[in-house]
């Protein structure tokens, strides 16, 4: 139980996450840090949602999943540990789980308080530094959750609305940008479940996908299966429906930007 | 055998690099994974097959390494491993091994086509996740490659023109800038063999070299050797000839683009 | 004694990182190494020297810190290795160490020239792969700091003048901007201390902080405690006075630069 990784809006242009590393070794010599990303805009909270939701299955059983976008820190926001399916997410309480805790069954929740766990010294402004990680790396060498504080209840924690598809008039399934990558794919929040059974009602119509200006006729099945150039709507590799340009970018082709409403449509 | 490392242009900004190391170390927690760079120009073949020549010497003996820049990623392009001079390379078979396969004697290819070592589900656009990063912790195991699917043979691999320096008219050598680094040096595509034997033939002639309207005269042998300010050329650290400016950028002071002409010319 | 720690401006665009990784595992292939940040703006020295000096402390006892800043690479500037606090320093000699050498008594200071710790062919480009990554392996190794070249004494460490804070006319305390992070916190030379002197001798006068044609007054405790959108003045988490406006960026806001003055007042 050693993997340790970091979810973070701090870039890495600064020392933030390399002393957050400093200090987990310092109380675990033995862990495994993996950076998930620190490249969530900075305090997107809906974003580091999805991306932990989307993520924590592909790492080993017993991993410690820190994830700090944290605008409140200094304040009086809690801080929690949560354990579920075999892994522990440690996050503050603002909502960045709130696509977590219906994953699966949840083991225990505490609101971390113990300051015993925490460096000598917290500062008001670097939580991450001074509570996350040597908090997490006590997790990690097999501390209980108990021991950091008070449990409490799921209903307990903060959770913050997070925008989800819904059929519009014309019956239309309406959905969001949620995220653009580096390819300038451009992520929905229409997961491929959703996607199906929007599609099977419609029995054997034909789907469209408006963006912006621009309409695009069924589904792909890989990036190459388009025309070079044109946009493609595909299931990408989170399992979510998103608008790509095979060698190109679909974010600049459309002009798109997260937040942008996504229509489709069934038709004969 | 448990160094494994990671050459990509998926940059950092998005989850795709952690991903991969959360599935390497499901497989294989003792992994040690080190990133040579994930900035490789979206999509550039050539780019890739320069920098893993130039690298793959400086890691230990029995690494592993991943080169997933794969525009093909769904395609029915094959992917492949190959082990020579006691390191595995693991890549899509588009062309990016092409300088790898004649830098020693090849001990074993095979086409990787074994699912039992890849993710359960596999996507269509992220092999990267789903085939590269488990079978790549596998190898790091031990798992010999002939259980990974077809040995084939060195002609079978498909191979990509990489443009080389040539010798144009009026005996000038005309290279190529392949890559541009943050500090704005340029460097060509003409090795330190290359530029000795074009230097030796012109005996006691003097070595000018040409980019757009500037013009260089002789080789630096550090940077501090030129004037401030002004551009230089000089045998960069991965054995290519490179244009810099102490102190400066030369992409910035002579406008330079990847893809310019490099003219080499031996006068009295 | 196995963390080593790497600080440069190298970017991570290019392979110099990984190759140095690369280096370092061949030599101890049990090292943990951890980046502190590869985006020191290019050839700032000063800039590296703060940063190293709020940083050290929070990584394990016996770490290796190597510090490549480098901008005379090749020339005849030396290489130092540094012990003290029950941490180790390899940098060039160059004035990079000199927020260091006051933090507490140096056990040993060496000028790095004994070549059987270097890579076997040294280039005059890039001394962080050929000569500080396998060294700052060795050291990592247990390797005595007396077998990697001479003793020197503390006196003969090539030192930079850093601006410190002064008092200037209407016993104004004058600062610095010194780096500025990702999200816009501007950060100053005023450390806590000579805050808290400056203030101490005002008695029960109140604080101002200026800035370009911005007044800030009192400091905050935290990010929330201001108005949103407003800049405050904080000590931060690295313990000096920084800039910063919640949820907004004080670099845009106040359009401030590397290098700006902070002037603080007291007044009734």
């Amino acid at each position: 139980m050693s993997t340790i990784t970091l979810l973070t809006d701090f870039g890495l242009k600064d020392t933030y996450v390399g002393l957050m590393k400093g200090v987990i070794l310092s109380v675990n010599p033995d862990a495994v840090i993996i950076d998930i990303t620190h490249h969530v805009d900075p305090h997107d909270l809906r974003q580091a949602a999805f991306i932990i939701k989307s993520s924590y299955r592909y790492f080993p059983a017993g991993s410690v999943h820190v994830i700090v976008v944290d605008p409140g820190v200094g304040s009086r926001r809690a801080i929690v540990a949560l354990t579920m399916m075999g892994q522990t997410f440690l996050a503050p309480d603002n909502g960045i789980l709130t696509l977590i805790v219906d994953e699966g069954d949840i083991d225990a929740i505490v609101r971390v308080e113990n300051s015993d766990y925490f460096l000598k010294a917290v500062s008001q402004t670097f939580h991450g530094r001074d509570i996350f990680a040597p908090v997490a790396a006590h997790i990690s060498l097999g501390v209980d959750l108990e021991r950091l504080g008070t449990p409490i209840a799921k209903k307990d924690l903060v959770l913050i609305r997070i925008s989800k598809p819904y059929v519009g008039k014309k019956d239309e399934l309406v959905g969001t940008i949620v995220s653009i990558d580096r390819f300038g794919n451009c992520i929905t929040n229409i997961d491929s479940d959703c996607l199906a059974a929007f599609i099977n009602a419609g029995k054997s119509k034909k789907l469209q996908v408006a963006i912006g200006q621009s309409k695009i006729n069924g589904l792909s099945l890989n990036y190459e299966s388009a025309s070079l150039q044109s946009p493609m709507a595909i299931i990408g590799s989170s399992g979510y429906l998103e608008i790509a340009v095979d060698c190109g970018s679909a974010r600049r082709y459309l002009g798109a930007a997260k937040g942008d409403a996504v229509h489709l449509i069934l038709s004969n």
